[in-house]
């Protein structure tokens, strides 16, 4: 057993002016919006969710990116509806979200 | 399979002055070590190893931490001669370094 059983890493990268970076594309905004959603729906903790910011998780090309683990599903997503969603269906409901999902090879 | 074979965050999370945290024990000393010499060895990239930084991962009492995904391990580390025998062991040759795992639940 996995000590969180979805531990979810957003890339929060942020690069010099001009170069595109997911944090560019909304991504600490984002990590907020699910953080705060975790945390309002209790299921925040050891053996449940947590959040996390992460440095540059080179799939820049997908951006913005995060991952889920252990199962290591990779999302893109446009904005904070997408995050919804994927905290509801993946998170809560253990359905992976396939129109987000990025390749995992 | 996963994106990357290994997916290694560090906690470099920094708390305010006087308060324990992951930083304030090495870990971005540790994690510049291991992300360097994942660059040496030749085994950073897609279906390799990723060495990241992450914000606080809530296991501040057990730190300074790390998790390799998406295997689920968690350690803690003193210094870079632990970091390198995690990169040895762990990364390279798929053995748990059971003197330095933490629990999992």
């Amino acid at each position: 057993m996995s000590y969180f059983k979805h531990h979810v890493f957003f890339c929060c990268n942020q690069r010099p002016d001009g170069e595109s970076c997911c944090n560019a594309l909304g991504a600490t905004t984002a990590q907020t919006y699910a953080k705060d959603r975790i945390g309002q729906l209790g299921l925040k903790g050891k053996g449940k969710i947590r959040i996390n910011k992460a440095g540059c998780m080179d799939r820049c090309d997908d951006g913005p990116v995060l991952v889920v683990y252990p199962e290591g599903v990779w999302y893109q997503y446009v904005d904070t509806n997408d995050v919804e969603e994927i905290i509801q269906e993946h998170l809560i409901n253990g359905r992976v979200v396939e129109r987000l999902k990025l390749p995992s090879a």
